[in-house]
């Protein structure tokens, strides 16, 4: 079956049938599996990568596949418009989602969109299919109204969850397919979310990430801990020992080092911070925590978008499960990441991280067999202010919202986006859609439909206001 | 379908229909996935409690399901013989298995007996279902040959992975319903493994055991490590701290007040112990590790049998697949076991345990809550040697095998044998069927066909020896 977004009516009226619009493309995007960290999941990717090939075709785009390496999902890349009198946009999004099940306690089957109190739950519907419905939305109906007022070059990726391997290698390839008929103004991504859940928000800055594993092998299979315990170095015991010297309870990075790159905060820099009104005793709250590492907004703002973090992710190869299992694991991998600020760089955290735990697992003198992985880095990213798209994004959200947005950064990573400043030597904005309660990565994610429909009329006035400007 | 040893030969001619026999019995028990640690497979473990109802039923006993917790599996209670110029011997199994997927690293299903090499391979094959099965065709070859020279009273239990649950309980209520017709003279325990690969074993003791949990819960749900990392203090974070704060590398527990009520090593007992032949460089490089604990073959056999040990099994909740998810775990929960020894009581070390982690928790000062449950405990258990069920088994063990046993005790826990001893007023013993390297709850678990066949004819050479002793 092709699907594609003439089942949609082609001119739909503004308005009342926006969010039936934009919620059944959102309803077919969420409905893939796609994946990026599960290689079961492999031809949901591809699916959903057709199923955009499709829809961008149906809007008049160019399309293309690029795969230049075999086992990273699809890039799909796009033109739409080639005229040399328009300027030209690239809008950057992801296809792909982390994993989710019904069993990690969601409300309603992830993978099936469902509408409960004016939001829309299912994996993906903030992170990053929500977003990428809204601007196919809004080209379609700018389309549907006369002439599209800007060239545009849409980049949606299949592994952003997953470090965006191969992301690189496929922009590289798409470049030279894409020409350079007319000098690409900016670069549009759409993949995060607003502060709090009232005030719509325009985003400067990013942290890096390093995502780590540490393995630590022991007997060539899983023991009984009676037969056995006792009598073997338990991998198990090792790991729990190495994972404990990575990170003190009060967030406090301890691997040598680690901070000493991080750049020093100006008076300049510290003033962005004081207009900011934020809560944080509402996101305890919100959180249902009882107090969170500190209670100041600035402080607590500072943690979130400007200084280094380290978060212990779990276990791979020990028991999972409920109840008992007295095993003893084989092989043991724990799952560490860490978030980066300027001046860090990821690949020089990764060796700090791994001369650490190397330094601690031989102070443990154990006979088991320590490897520590790189899975994936990222580097972080600060936006100019004083570029134009930051003002005129601004000004089409004020005209939509009524409200002026509060700049932001963002404690997440999206690793590919200094790589887009540099390759398309244009200026990066990022636009969030969703809200800070919207779950990513968690259960029960969900959209606001006022704010899916909103981010369609945004997108269309700033490209009306980009391409008179 | 009902299932029955109807189906075989009912007077197989011994030695060469004898491997088919029990083999054929083996692999219909193997076929449930009577997994107790699951929920979800309740109903595999209903179908083998009645599998074995029938094939005990078809041997002429009277047998019940005793279930008196509704969520516990059924004991089956069979009673076969009710002559009072016999004696009476109890034997008891377990048909329940630990948790097991082809994913794990099996070569073969583990739920489809397959035979290699001549070993059977499956969960269950050793642990318990091949004893189970050797017996019940000991049985039958005795009843088809003449009359049975003992009366018997089989106990086969669906909880025993799991702590044996609801052990006690139906244990009470099957005494009124057995009766007292003649006096019981011993408890046979067909349940655990020999020493090594060579040379057979009769069993003296049993470590006890203490389930336990460790839940730190924070958020009330999952968070995005990149939007909320630094913020929250994370439960992994306590969690990972709290594990490493239970044992030492040298798997020295440090748990205070733990080693307390060990009892002290007396020139006799540690006699017992010169005489056995054991290889630790062998049994290192069986298990593919570098080196063990120790490499001194007493000090490695004193650990495996009269010290207590603690094991890390793994986390609950926490992420434990392939790749990476940048996700804070909202609520994780660690698994950990100890295994106890003459004369810690269980109850009372669960509560150091308690103690312990709670104070560790204490002083991290975490706004995150904090459960420890104990999960079961099960008593250490020492038998008599001068009792005469040894001297005759190990008669019988001679005349089968050729070879004098090896007196063992095991590092592995069977709770409910000191109960067994009380509640029946007869003493244990434990008749090891399979071998060292069967793989007892891990991949690839098997049993040697050989053993199979062989302990179906010392069990009858010994039931014979009984009944004329």
């Amino acid at each position: 079956m092709r699907h594609s977004l003439k089942a949609l009516p082609l001119k739909p009226p503004l308005g009342a049938e926006l969010p039936q619009h934009v919620k059944t493309l959102l309803e077919e995007l969420v409905a893939f599996q796609s994946v990026s960290s599960d290689s079961d999941l492999w031809e949901e990717s591809l699916k959903c990568a057709h199923f955009l090939h499709d829809v961008l075709a149906d809007l008049g785009a160019n399309v293309r596949l690029f795969q230049p390496l075999p086992d990273k999902r699809p890039l799909v890349v796009a033109r739409l418009g080639r005229d040399p009198n328009k300027k030209t946009l690239v809008v950057y999004g992801h296809y792909d989602v982390q994993p989710a099940s019904i069993d990690d306690g969601w409300q309603s089957e992830p993978f099936v969109l469902e509408e409960r109190d004016g939001y829309l739950y299912g994996r993906g519907a903030t992170d990053d299919k929500g977003p990428i419905a809204s601007t196919l939305v809004a080209v379609e109906e700018l389309r549907s109204e006369g002439e599209l007022p800007l060239n545009f070059i849409f980049l949606y990726e299949g592994e952003e969850e997953s470090g965006s391997r191969g992301f690189r290698e496929a922009v590289t390839q798409a470049k030279d397919w894409i020409g350079d008929n007319t000098p690409i103004i900016g670069v549009l991504v759409m993949d995060n979310y607003w502060l709090g859940d009232d005030r719509p928000c325009l985003s400067y800055g990013l942290r890096g990430i390093a995502s780590m594993e540490v393995e630590v092998r022991g007997p060539k299979q899983d023991l009984h801990s009676g037969v056995l315990g006792g009598v073997v170095v338990e991998p198990m015991t090792d790991l729990m020992s190495l994972m404990a010297r990575l990170v003190d309870n009060q967030g406090h990075v301890l691997i040598p080092g680690f901070y000493d790159d991080v750049r020093p905060l100006s008076w300049e820099e510290e003033s962005l911070y004081e207009d900011i009104v934020f809560d944080p005793d509402a996101l305890a709250e919100s959180l249902g925590v009882k107090r969170l590492g500190t209670d100041k907004t600035k402080e607590l703002l500072l943690r979130r978008w400007r200084e280094p973090t380290l978060s212990l992710h779990g276990i791979e190869g020990a028991f999972s499960g409920k109840g008992s299992k007295t095993v003893i694991p084989s092989k043991v991998i724990g799952k560490v990441s860490m978030r980066l600020v300027p001046e860090q760089d990821p690949e020089k955290v990764a060796d700090l991280f791994s001369q650490h735990i190397q330094q601690e697992f031989s102070k443990l003198k154990s006979p088991n067999k320590l490897v520590v992985r790189t899975l994936g880095t990222g580097e972080w990213w600060l936006g100019d202010l004083s570029n134009p798209l930051f003002r005129l994004s601004a000004e089409a959200i004020e005209d939509v919202w009524g409200l002026s947005p509060l700049y932001t950064r963002e404690g997440g990573s999206i690793p590919i986006v200094p790589f887009m400043e540099q390759i398309f030597d244009a200026p990066v904005i990022l636009l969030p859609v969703g809200q800070s309660s919207d779950n990513a990565h968690s259960q029960d994610e969900r959209i606001r439909l006022l704010n899916l429909t909103n981010s369609v009329k945004v997108q269309k006035l700033f490209y009306q206001k980009l391409a008179r400007s």
